[in-house]
């Protein structure tokens, strides 16, 4: 991957660099995340190698950061590279949602991954009672929890297989992990590829490579006008990297959205996932001049590896459209995304920046995945909050657990 | 629909509600949507009734507001009221993305909706292109746009039925036109159903019903404090939502992010739309803990009409989540959504409110758009912008044509 950044940073700031560097390395003893890419993935290969070819559908049963990982990375893949399986997602309570998803699924053809750290969230534990009930056979079944959970001795109890999450993984973080590795690889995605594209970033960073000092300056600038620059736009040119731009709005504003750890400000920068071109006839006007609170960071893949060209018509009336005649549409989308950079290049007081991915591949999305964790980790450490932990959802369980309590004692049902 | 404010508003403010009043009650005369709701649509029903059993698929070829406003009513209502015709868009020119829709349908039961205002839309032109190269019959294709537009032109002389946007109704607010209707229709929504509750906001808002003051205390409060909270975010309890959400990002978005008309100053407030309890696992804990930068709204839906409920199942070593057993699901996401107001109520200084649809139908639906119309018309007026207009976009189609005439010229195709 490249990173042109167009916003003007402070090169001078050597010794803030080396500060924030030397932090970020301190935390790869205590934060799990930062190693997954040289994790040993036997394990999940050997499992996903028992399962016969009649399971059509991986089905999993989670939320946030038990979904969102492997949903952007299987979107991302589908279109160039079809899967061996269907990866399906309960992550709703919305009961037209869970309706939706049982329609489209026969249950004797699918396998049940229930994800969840904690082993109780409400959400994924209601879905699978439902599902558990129609279909008790612990073999289509498999659980990722942590180690002792409920869930785990639950899943012991009745003989399914178990996975657990690696030690001091968050939810948010965990999607280079079995949470999102085995859905993938039952779905045939290359899951050694990824992890190869994720650790070419990792070694980048931690070895001098070229992004060590781009990620560094970007989260400098991003940390230091983070009052300014509250919200970060991250503009993607490919209906493919839709459910990455959902994951990474989890990542960041999760990890971000904090009260600082010494002082009593709430502090965060709000993350806005953007699709190009159809955001140009949306949001864009908001970019170009509306207040100026916003960074954006523009993704573009080098090689569709398509070529899928505009026909040479000329139509009558419609001929000034001509011009588009014998573009392909993978020319076509690229000079759109160019044409709106150089176009708000113009403003001047918007911080732009461009990543360039190399085509849609797994190890473009390793790349892509690992990139925005460093620079969320950065971002956490120079705004002073806890980037791993999300106190802030705690209050609203309690009170729906209070809730659920009183609900069952009115018999209403 | 019901719309509960948890914010303080300023019970005094008769002058500055009256003058805002009028100043909407004066644009109805020069803009289109106000009376979008009263309009006779027996030519689009008509039409509608020409159209053959063999269609099976609606394929609109627009983007932006000639897309966002259908797709929204679509999908909401989808899962409760199946279609009696697929309806798909294509809104890219994202290669992998306009193979992937062409890999669905079949294009000779397909019937085309072109729709371009100004009749010149690259990405909607240059995939009608491609079309048309396949499937030159002009009996599968009907063109809404401008009258008088280039592509009206075309549409005359090659014999293909066309429908003209009404007279001042910008892309972005068109959804109760033609644009919204026809394809709507087409697929067996009861648009005079979707009318009518877009009528009733209009009725009540115009002629002093309960929302008249309700919209103007929101609009006020947005107004007054949109530099403090420069984010807004709604959040919908339902799956069933989730365009709709996609639909208000862009006409709160390319609305009220301008230049004002009297200054020099850049203002806006930016949409975000989320759906729970989805995002409650993603985005809640920067509502909660972040900075003060966001006003919330929740929608719930009041009915789900749905009975999907959890099993009373006790499972080993889970008996703590027994509090589930028995529960709709209907009433397991409106604890969800009340939990998470509740928890937010805490905080004070997050401006929140509530609105609740009735149920899954057109009325509801109608009923949201119309309100939200409103709001953006309202806070337009009060932050001094031109709320119809997009200028901010034009500069990246000029360099976008530029680049375009190079390419020819260069031949490197």
């Amino acid at each position: 991957m490249k990173n042109k950044i167009h916003f003007k940073v402070c090169e001078r700031q050597v010794k803030e660099k080396k500060q924030l560097f030397t932090a970020i390395e301190n935390e790869c003893s205590s934060i799990g995340y930062y190693d997954l890419p040289v994790q040993n993935v036997d394990s999940i290969l050997n499992y996903t190698d028992t399962f016969e070819q009649e399971i059509e559908n991986i089905v999993v049963l989670g939320i946030g950061g038990s979904s969102l990982g492997a949903k952007a990375i299987y979107e991302f893949l589908k279109p160039v590279k079809l899967p061996i399986r269907n990866l399906y997602f309960f992550e709703s309570t919305d009961p037209l949602n869970i309706m939706e998803i049982l329609s489209k699924i026969e249950l004797e053809k699918s396998h049940f991954l229930v994800i969840s750290k904690s082993g109780t969230t409400v959400e994924t534990i209601s879905v699978f009672k439902y599902l558990y009930e129609k279909e008790a056979n612990p073999s289509s079944y498999t659980f990722i929890t942590d180690e002792d959970s409920d869930l785990d001795k639950f899943a012991q109890e009745i003989g399914s297989k178990v996975f657990y999450l690696p030690a001091n993984v968050g939810g948010r973080f965990s999607v280079l992990s079995v949470v999102g590795l085995l859905p993938l690889a039952l779905c045939g995605v290359a899951i050694k590829e990824l992890l190869r594209g994720s650790n070419a970033v990792k070694e980048s960073f931690f070895n001098d490579g070229y992004l060590k000092e781009t990620l560094l300056n970007k989260a400098i600038f991003y940390a230091k006008y983070h009052t300014t620059y509250n919200i970060n736009c991250l503009f993607a040119y490919s209906e493919t990297l839709r459910y990455f731009t959902e994951w990474y709005v989890q990542l960041w504003g999760e990890s971000l959205g904090k009260k600082q750890r010494h002082s009593a400000f709430h502090v965060g920068v709000t993350p806005i996932g953007l699709i190009g071109p159809k955001d140009q006839h949306s949001f864009l006007q908001l970019i170009v001049e509306g207040t100026r609170d916003k960074s954006v960071t523009f993704i573009k893949i080098e090689d569709f590896e398509n070529e899928l060209t505009v026909p040479n018509l000329t139509l009558p009336h419609l001929e000034s459209l001509d011009i588009l005649n014998k573009i392909t549409f993978h020319d076509l989308i690229t000079m759109q995304s160019d044409s709106v950079i150089e176009a708000l290049k113009e403003q001047e007081d918007i911080p732009l920046d461009e990543i360039l991915i190399k085509r849609v591949d797994e190890e473009s999305i390793g790349e892509l995945i690992y990139y925005y964790e460093l620079l969320t980790s950065l971002v956490g450490q120079l705004i002073d909050v806890d980037t791993y932990n999300q106190p802030g959802v705690e209050s609203g369980k309690i009170i729906l657990k209070e809730k659920l309590k009183n609900y069952q004692y009115k018999g209403k049902k």
